[in-house]
């Protein structure tokens, strides 16, 4: 089953905003084993969105779209939608009472603009948007599906999972795919890919794998295409083994989950607590962490110390290691860590302090280089890394290095 | 002047990893004048990335692609371009020379794979890679130039501003593009729309308005097509006059930077500094503004107080504050943007605690609670928000207010 994505507007082609609909779509598809073909973006266009529907409807079975379906001028999907389908716009009384009731929770008056929102193709059948005012819409002609939602994230989710891919599943018969990811830290693609080339090329024709990496990590996934679930489940596994016992400590995951989920699942079962002492990371692997539902089990919190005096002050890293070693040496991470898990009162604390760049640098401790500590009462693990010159990569790599390191050191403490 | 972006790989597809270099490209070509006509992801798969290229073709002068250079098995883009083109490939000294340099560099012996990355096709002219192994390849072919980059972000950038935007400069006579953008806080896309209305219906046809909303700030984009680039710029900068005019204090901004940059810019300018008490943020705040080089001018650091014990011990939250008024309430929003005033000796401090959710809500203070406050030595602004029930959005908008309230008082110290 093959399906593409089209999303619509000028935001997208001229660069204002990324796409991230598509990759969350295309995810969602996947595991229900619908194969995307392509993803398209095209502007708010008349005949350049008329054009990419029919030339999406000779590749796939399933047209998803999104964008356009705002109350200003530039929204242009709807009535486009009507012209391809040769229909006229109806009022849909769903759809208004959707958009009287959102009106009314906030206490704002209805305009007509607002009103328009609830007209659609007369062809279509209405996915009303519990989460905002334009209505999803769900075409089935000439044996395809198109589907039209909103370009805003959070109303397309909650579209997709609650009624698009429900009624996917009554209208085509799915074929079986299954997935495995194992997320790897500390180790590149290149030589990954050396390590485990022979189980690699003994991989039969329905497996791939494919390497996806990202700043400091590299997932391994694999695929499986067949018809038996169960078959193909243990197919993967047993390949997968045999990734995992290769590439050995660099394994941190099994699931495809971020580095930092890893180590709240294993903090969290085992009732262990973390705190984060950041400097040049300001805030980022605290952010990492909370942006977790049920994240404060496990995380007491943490200080972004950025100035010399918040390192002392709430850290307590002493006035002379800072003057004498400066704020990036492997005693002020240390006293860092230390001071987080005395001041916090946690069972571990990681701690980074370094350069993120562009400014900054000198011969001795040049951009890039960066001191990370991870610590709980009997052990500080220190180590010095020496990343580029990019600041946002800075900060990520030295993210996933801390996480990395309090892996380490849980796993020291395990055995 | 017309481009087409392909995208290739099946990372991309199956949604594991997000489009982020399209959004990043499409923006530096409109800055030149070059419009995007469509952006398309393909998989890694050679009859559809020749079907790909040749349509692209059909429709753009320049075809920018990305992906699949990397040394692993999937990686096919390479071949299938000198397929297109009916070229063999060879091996190309300056390339292996960088690939050479980079495993010396790292002292990591040279494999096989990464020696293959030298070799290209017969026709292009290699763009040298100066972050990565992957050559860069520039083709000139039947009147189109075709641009292949490594999927990677950084290395992609470095070469589109390094070589490929001064290559097509001298390639193409560019027509004149004028962007201005407005960015708005605190008010819904629809009453901006209903507000500024005649304004937009009396533009000129060579003038387009779009709106981009995201996460409590609508940014208004005003694009001029012409050929003079002075009479386009007065002509933009009237209109844009009129909508800020018109819709007053919600504007943050004459430029597309985020809010939190507009905070950093002005407090710069004026030798302020910031501190951050968070807790529901969970060190998002402070993470949205060290991201920016030279942040640590304005910004100290702050607190991540996810625990009582921490809001208390951090920052000076009185134990009976928190257990008469919860920590979510107006009494503990003050004391922790007061107390980190205080502890932390800066000119302004903001402070946000909630309940982000999923979990954690109840009658009285549901999901998506969420008190703010901005201060300096003589005033605290404090507010309550009741946001949704998703925890990243709760998350965002809460430091988009944050960042509109500390704004707010900047504006009225100005007075």
């Amino acid at each position: 089953m093959l399906a593409e994505i089209i999303t619509i507007g000028d935001e997208i082609l001229i660069g204002q905003i990324v796409d991230t609909n598509s990759a969350w779509m295309a995810e969602k598809l996947n595991q229900q084993g619908i194969r995307i073909k392509q993803i398209s973006s095209v502007s708010d266009d008349r005949e350049h969105i008329l054009k990419a529907l029919a030339e999406a409807a000779t590749r796939a079975d399933i047209i998803l779209i999104t964008g356009g379906l705002g109350p200003t001028k530039d929204d242009i999907t709807k009535k486009t939608l009507a012209e391809y389908f040769n229909v006229g716009m109806v009022m849909n009384d769903d759809a208004l009472a959707n958009v009287e009731n959102i009106f009314k929770r906030y206490n704002r008056p209805l305009l007509d603009v607002n009103r328009k929102q609830a007209e659609v193709p007369a062809n279509c059948e209405v996915i009303v948007n519990n989460n905002g005012t334009a209505p999803g819409m769900w075409f089935n002609e000439g044996g395809k599906v198109y589907v039209s939602m909103p370009g805003v994230p959070f109303e397309m989710k909650y579209m997709i999972e609650e009624a698009v891919i429900p009624k996917l599943k009554t209208t085509f018969k799915l074929p079986v795919i299954i997935h495995k990811t194992i997320l790897t830290v500390g180790e590149g693609e290149s030589f990954l890919a050396e390590k485990i080339a022979d189980i690699e090329d003994s991989l039969p024709a329905n497996i791939k794998l494919a390497y996806l990496p990202k700043m400091g990590q590299v997932r391994l996934r694999l695929s499986a295409y067949g018809e038996n679930d169960a078959e193909l489940q243990e197919q993967v596994d047993t390949y997968a083994h045999r990734l995992v016992e290769r590439i050995g400590a660099n394994v941190v995951a099994l699931e495809d989950i971020p580095v930092e989920k890893v180590v709240l699942n294993y903090m969290a079962q085992r009732g262990l607590t973390l705190t984060a002492a950041e400097s040049c990371t300001g805030g980022y692997i605290s952010h990492l962490i909370t942006q977790h539902p049920g994240s404060s089990q496990v995380f007491l919190g943490g200080a972004v110390s950025y100035a010399y005096e918040l390192k002392e002050s709430i850290l307590g890293v002493k006035n002379e290691t800072l003057w004498q070693t400066g704020a990036v040496s492997s005693e002020t991470v240390k006293e860092m860590a230390e001071g987080a898990l005395r001041n916090f009162k946690s069972d571990y604390a990681i701690a980074v302090t370094g350069i993120a760049g562009p400014g900054g640098g000198t011969d001795e401790k040049p951009v890039g280089t960066v001191w990370i500590a991870a610590a709980n009462a009997n052990k500080t693990l220190i180590k010095k890394f020496t990343f580029g010159n990019k600041r946002l990569q800075n900060i990520e790599r030295s993210a996933v290095a801390a996480f990395f390191m309090l892996i380490t050191l849980l796993r020291e403490n395990e055995q």
